[in-house]
């Protein structure tokens, strides 16, 4: 898939999307996303939330699996593990590199970097899933 | 803090709170929460959203371990694993049942079971998570 | 499977099986495994080494795996998550309970607790594992 | 610590040291390390066994954490989450490629990637690592 398609199929699947995030890049098993952070994402003492950084790295690398096998709305997250290594800004946007470590038949695995724009060296959280692909005939 | 203290502090420390689930049961070490599931909740095809399971988990293990070390606003998730086992319903509303595992002077780590309301043999999905706890001083 | 089923099918593909534990118990979906701790799994200040407790949580969620779609050698261990939670004893031997989360027909997710013989409340560490469960076809 | 300063340090602490794996390269926050493949770490099939892979993952991201912190014997793993994702080569050294993501004052978390030697483009597992780093006080 490329850039135009993923982004109508990620605007399709997740009417919510936005609230997700948006996609920047794409490319071969990668993809860059962007989560504008406003009041609906931060907790007390003004970070973003957990849930909203997971909601992004899983949507990211959502997208980094379809860039290899294309719209298949039915492939499920089944294990995220994150760990939250620094606390984002409050004023800047989230961002997540997503990059598939293998896509098998029936798995695609993946990690998610997170950070706040402008400190790519210095990530938020670091996440690593796996999504279960079905079998051409279930889809 | 037994049940209303915590429910205060919940609401206090969570003004978008009931977006996260709200307090059922609470003893020494364990929290039963509820999410009330409605559409913002839903991903296409009618099932609740990864996101809100990992808050929900999220805030019923922080009441399980404020049970034990009293109000700690500052108590932040650094690692969370989850394994989605299941479909959940999405006609029933989500419930967490989180437990402590540890309770240590820096580190708290527990489990949660995510289960659709009727259906506690099932589990939709299985967490663990670790809290840091900041010493006494930095509170 | 029995448990003399699985105690022989053990036996037969782990030949360096009892490096990794013996089975005590078999239940439908469950096992109950023991490590005797000797120097060989000990780490300098006397404790219980992490890759041996690993190794003891892998074949015991294999076990309960293998009650439930029985003796398939080829199931895989796809991912593993571990907190360890106290010292174990270096005077005890190690228990492990495994216990099934979930079968189903590609997946199966189950959770293990590790424990020293006699202190079975506080467990040394918590893992939950995943397995990756062959076609038919493909055994 | 230096390469030479890491090498003593893990040969004093780690008596069984070579069965975990041996150091290769050590940066600022990295480590290279090398399992040499033999038959104590080869499982039924003829692959490489979780427990030694997972072994090596972690002496390696051990190395990664003192490259920053110097000689801390008592620094010790609290959370390990590993995705296996491929079959290592039987014939080839497996290596470890460890980097810290954070080292904070009591926390050191840090990913790994693990492959057979000659096939660093295609992983056979990722492993990402907690660290709890005691007290200056208390070491």
């Amino acid at each position: 898939m490329d850039f135009e398609a993923m982004q109508g199929f990620l605007t399709e699947h997740f009417p919510q999307g936005e609230q997700y995030g948006e996609l920047l890049q794409l490319g071969d098993g990668w993809a860059l996303m962007k989560l504008p952070v406003d009041d609906q994402h931060l907790r007390p003492g003004g970070t973003v939330s957990g849930p909203a950084m997971m909601g992004l790295a899983d949507v990211a690398l959502y997208a980094a699996l379809l860039s290899k096998i294309g719209p298949v709305p039915l492939a499920v997250t089944t294990n995220l593990n994150i760990n939250f290594l620094r606390r984002p800004r409050p004023d800047a946007d989230l961002l997540a590199r997503a990059k598939m470590l293998k896509v098998g038949k029936r798995l695609g695995v993946g990690e998610v970097y997170l950070f706040s724009e402008g400190a790519e060296d210095d990530p938020v959280a670091h996440a690593t899933l796996t999504y279960s692909i079905p079998e051409p005939g279930a889809r």
